[in-house]
């Protein structure tokens, strides 16, 4: 298998026609961003998917306006753990040694030394390392849509501080990092569709050293 | 197609077995990387390709001794645009001009909203920005080595900086950002080979707002 013919399928899609996905394919969707390993395998974020047509209008008003957010079918937020805090890096060795029948404890060294290492940055590096693994994340999700040929978009471009505000983030640890409207593309009316997809050339971009 | 079957194969791989990746499955997995979509399209990074032993021991010292770095076969290092300048923002618009054959500036007005946007932030965040982008092509170069059934184990645990003075990729304009050795297990002494991999549950993860 090779994921190659996915990549080159799939595109930035500017223009959705509101049709459904089905269920099926975004769980698989999400899983491929659950699976996605992750720093110390914190897993430092978690995925807010909306279908609610009001709540997509509120968020495309705080999104320039993209006409995805409200003609796709599941809109995925992906919301970043706002910085490396004790409990939830805690909660998630609890549930490591519990996965994997280790004694309570087990991981305590390890444990001690990931949080040293992480909690030793500044608040906002912190965020910035947990947004990282967010698009680790987010290159699954998106192979895995190409894959199940269901367009997507990731989105950066919003008002984050309204976007967590609207969805109650900060009262749950969590900043919004990026927008993922998952759909059918509407190929009529998307001038993207059918142009060539333009990727500096390997040359330009690997350098072999032997 | 679904990439979850490759998502579950994989784990990150402690120890490799000093066998060769054959090329054709090398190129495959950074195709997966150059094929990966970036904010506004820029690709803000490259890929150091590394097969030369001696290199690789000079980078397993500058990385914790972790002895993935020697016993992999190829050592990718991902390292982002060190800040967004205007000479390299220029450079992807020409080509993407020439490669969709547009006229030469058409896409000036876009390309000065780009840069606009993207050199008001600080050169701190420009670089954290560029590394965000370098995720999603981590994302899928691990994606297509587990397709492929080639292992791999990204690492953050190494000192930049050296890396960056070892490489020249200061005068790149380039800092490194991840490091991905690419190889195959040694399963008999890998005592993580055989383990169930730890994901936090959906429902830990996921929030649906219908």
């Amino acid at each position: 298998m090779s994921i190659i013919p996915a990549l080159q399928w799939r595109y930035a899609t500017k223009k959705m026609n509101g049709e459904k996905v089905s269920q099926d394919k975004v769980n698989s969707i999400l899983e491929a961003a659950r699976l996605a390993p992750t720093s110390s395998g914190l897993q430092p974020f978690e995925m807010i998917v909306i279908t609610n047509q009001a709540l997509k209008e509120k968020i495309k008003a705080l999104a320039f306006n993209q006409t995805q957010l409200t003609d796709c079918s599941h809109l995925v937020i992906f919301a970043a753990w706002n910085y490396y805090d004790i409990n939830r890096i805690n909660y998630y060795f609890d549930y490591y040694e519990k996965e994997r029948d280790l004694p309570k404890g087990f991981s305590d060294n390890y444990k001690n030394n990931v949080t040293k290492q992480l909690t030793s940055m500044s608040l906002e590096h912190q965020f910035e390392h947990a947004s990282r693994q967010v698009y680790i994340a987010l290159g699954m999700a998106l192979t895995e849509a190409g894959a199940l040929e269901v367009d997507s978009i990731p989105m950066e471009g919003f008002i984050n501080h309204e976007v967590d505000k609207l969805l109650n983030l900060e009262e749950k640890g969590l900043k919004s990092v990026v927008i993922l409207p998952i759909g059918y593309r509407d190929a009529e009316n998307d001038w993207q569709a059918e142009l060539k997809k333009v990727r500096k050339t390997a040359t330009d971009m690997i350098t072999c050293i032997d």
